[in-house]
């Protein structure tokens, strides 16, 4: 089968690592050109935007986007009118209703648009769903910690407004716990805690429920030592532990499993079957959970941040 | 044709000013029971609470709630589980995640949900959705100034987390402009002004686009002397203005037109066409749009408010 020709836009830190090479090793795939303001990919002609991308090379038939989410909308739109498929990082947009626009325009226009959250590609994700499916949730406790300065030192823009502070983050928690739970999550409380001097929280403790569950999550971006990326599930059997980001999974009475990250090359295989196939998957329901979050936010206002 | 047995659920200041008159005159429905923790309606058998209601009277087909946002998703999902037809005041839930989980439960049972947005039955607003179909729109303007201490006095949860403040009434604007422009609205940019002692904004600044045109928005719960509920439209045509809160209309070269109030009466009918048809009616744009604001806003703290 023809490789599908693809334009990378956004060439940055996620793009070099994770989707460049995903893209040298896919069978699907063919990487033809890429669009960023300053990064360019050794042996793919660059270009300095989508819209310059898709006149100069109308060959590509699919972009994927891996720019930050404030500004992604037109870049997307832009390619869906063109007539592209498009493949989004996560989050998929900078709001919910940009997100949704995205999926109305992929609609009327006939193209493939595909929402990815590639923590849910994580190794035991779908072994944990698997086994959650037909049990009894009695409480799910959601840790994600990790130290900002070590994972995005200088990156300002996360806690401006619109740059969902500890979520950038914590998104990939809920992307998790909405495919493994069964039930749906709503957002009960939340607690935030913002710097005096920034938009968005540093750190922040929800309450969800599903179904008859309570969900307790806590979020922090000041973790230092140790990161923590867990999920636990008590249940009628006894107590699930997904950790570090879902590539664990302890489940009773059996030996721990642990997979081997192949969160992108999933994400890209995804991608080809649903442009093959003429389908999208856009699920927002993450998204909407970090919307709702901070529509019902109580704030506390912390000690300025520097990085 | 039989009337449809209806319980009302939440007998305060909207119940018995809007509610029971346009039930009292419906030939589609009839008031067999409420359910409130305070309130009656004189001649009708009232419970302290929906479950209890459903129960003594399995006869009520269907559930109109009135009772604030907070706990109305337990109390519809209790209506829906029974297999009743839901309808919901604005907004019709705490949260997004809420509203959509409400709308896949009704699904699941086989009944109707019918999230209600008053002020899009407002009498003028019909009108300004034809005009403005077929024009361009180049700017939109709305303004949103009405007195909090005038028309919610004392009610301090309207201000706590989850209150939606401002938006409140807010959401009512965001139902017209979603129902009466032609393209999708996304949220650029959000300033939101929250006194010290409070969790939600007293006024809002939001920037949306729409299609090309900019949509400017101004929330302020602060407006003493006149009361300002109004929309205006710049299009190739010429200036709309929907005013009022959407009951007068001003068209470039008519005369101005004004509608008498017409609201819920209209919603009901809507609803009976709803459950006769096997329908459900769930936009929830206008919600989605408020949590999205929350989501991107830069957050001033202005001086304590107290009523």
């Amino acid at each position: 089968m023809d490789r599908i020709k693809l334009g990378l836009a956004g060439i940055g830190k996620i793009a070099r690592d994770q989707h460049v090479p995903a893209l040298a090793a896919s069978d699907d795939f063919e990487l033809v050109a890429t669009a960023s303001r300053h990064g360019r990919v050794e042996g793919v002609t660059g270009y300095v935007s989508i819209a310059e991308m898709i006149h100069a090379c109308p060959q590509v038939e699919a972009v994927s986007l891996c720019t930050p989410p404030e500004g992604r909308f037109e870049q997307a739109m832009t390619a869906i009118r063109a007539g592209k498929h498009v493949m989004l990082e996560k989050p998929p947009a900078a709001t919910v209703s940009e997100a949704e626009a995205l999926a109305a325009a992929a609609r009327a226009s006939g193209v493939t648009l595909f929402a990815t959250w590639h923590s849910r590609e994580a190794a035991e994700v779908d072994a944990a769903r698997t086994w959650l499916a037909d049990r009894r949730i009695d409480a799910v406790r959601i840790r994600w910690m990790e130290n900002i300065r070590q994972w995005h030192p200088g990156q300002d823009w996360i806690l401006a407004a619109g740059g969902f502070g500890v979520f950038d983050p914590g998104i990939n928690a809920l992307s998790i716990a909405t495919r493994i739970l069964p039930q749906p999550l709503v957002v009960l409380h939340a607690t935030m805690d913002v710097p005096a001097n920034r938009a968005c929280p540093l750190a922040a403790a929800i309450t969800f429920r599903s179904g008859e569950a309570a969900v307790d999550a806590c979020f922090d971006f000041l973790q230092t030592g140790g990161q923590t990326w867990d999920i636990e599930v008590d249940t009628d059997a006894g107590m699930l532990r997904l950790t570090h980001g879902g590539s664990r999974l302890e489940l009773p009475g059996e030996p721990l499993v642990s997979g081997s990250n192949d969160e992108y090359p999933r994400l890209y295989r995804r991608f080809a079957e649903l442009v093959r196939s003429g389908e999208s998957d856009v699920d927002l329901r993450p998204i909407k959970l970090v919307a709702d979050a901070f529509l019902v936010a109580e704030r506390r206002v912390t000690e300025p941040f520097e990085f």
